[in-house]
């Protein structure tokens, strides 16, 4: 006799364990920037709770092009393959205002790679800030655990800087300079709040 | 030989165009809202290209499963499911200021009824306007033709009644009251940013 999750899925306790095991090493490997996410969303899940902010992350994209209908259970996708975004990662409201972010790490010590980057994103930055939202990076030096917030508008123009025939990064000097270094703790994980209170004048 | 699109897909001419075929018809069964669907993203790229607001409907949120990685082509997701959203399907940014709403039809002449929305979608909208968002809804009833844009903050007090054991419904004379009658174009095909200028006072 089978069994199956409310959400149709069978269950398979020896065999369901080892695929998941597997599974989340191939994630894990794939997606260096789980944990970074993972602290994010945490910490959005504080703001939400506490009624501070609304921010949510966006589901990733995915085409979907086959689906099956099982008997007696939920709709199973049988084949889709990941999109690419068209927008940041993160986005919802604070105080009123559109707040819209993208979250990146890296694990070199001395500068951030633009190549984490891609070119929809940059371009949806300028139309959000074009829009007078809030918009920002979140950047991760992963060796030294220090998280910058950075203006899209300072980005923007080293983005500008490469564009020009200039480097393909930026240094961590820079990003110290203009960026605001912003605290860790333990609830919520990434204060970002207090930052873009500070940054973008929104103190009552 | 076999041949592949950019995303990995298989190119197979005549099998594919049948079971798109197939696929749509089951679409349009399943998701009635499509029309609208289609109508708004039209109108969302219809100001994002103009620079008039940049609103995004949110991917479908599901859950992976299964993924493999054939051979010199992109990664399948070969089992997944549909997740519920945590929040409604369109958000973005207008003149600064945090846009966020649903959009739901009926065919029903002479009422809309809440079946159509799902607790979690309605508590969303509560956060939303605590945190001073802008957040309506878009009703359109279907055999008229007629799309309404209702504030949250009078879909709420509906919903209210209905828990308190009243209609579970909404009538159409107290849409038409409450609510604001979209006039209906070919570019943009339901421009409701001109309602939200009226609406929320956002004319300089």
């Amino acid at each position: 006799m089978e069994f199956h999750y409310p959400n149709g899925r069978k269950y398979s306790p020896v065999k369901n364990e080892e695929k998941t095991e597997k599974k989340q090493k191939k994630w894990s490997y794939g997606k260096r920037g789980m944990t970074l996410e993972d602290d994010i969303n945490e910490t959005n899940q504080f703001y939400l709770e506490r009624g501070i902010a609304a921010i949510h992350k966006k589901p990733t994209p995915v085409q979907i092009v086959q689906v099956d209908y099982p008997r007696r259970s939920a709709a199973v996708i049988k084949e889709a393959y990941f999109k690419q975004a068209s927008t940041t990662d993160y986005n919802g409201v604070y105080k009123g205002k559109y707040i819209d972010f993208e979250a990146k790490e890296t694990q070199n010590e001395s500068s951030f790679p633009f190549k984490n980057f891609h070119r929809h994103q940059i371009q949806h930055m300028e139309t959000i800030l074009k829009q007078k939202g809030i918009c920002f990076v979140l950047l991760r030096f992963s060796t030294a655990e220090e998280i910058y917030l950075l203006d899209a508008k300072d980005l923007l123009l080293f983005w500008e800087r490469m564009e020009t025939g200039g480097r393909k990064s930026m240094t961590k000097a820079e990003i110290s300079e203009r960026g605001h270094l912003i605290s860790l703790g333990f609830q919520p994980r990434i204060d970002y709040i207090k930052i873009i209170d500070y940054v973008y004048n929104l103190n009552e």
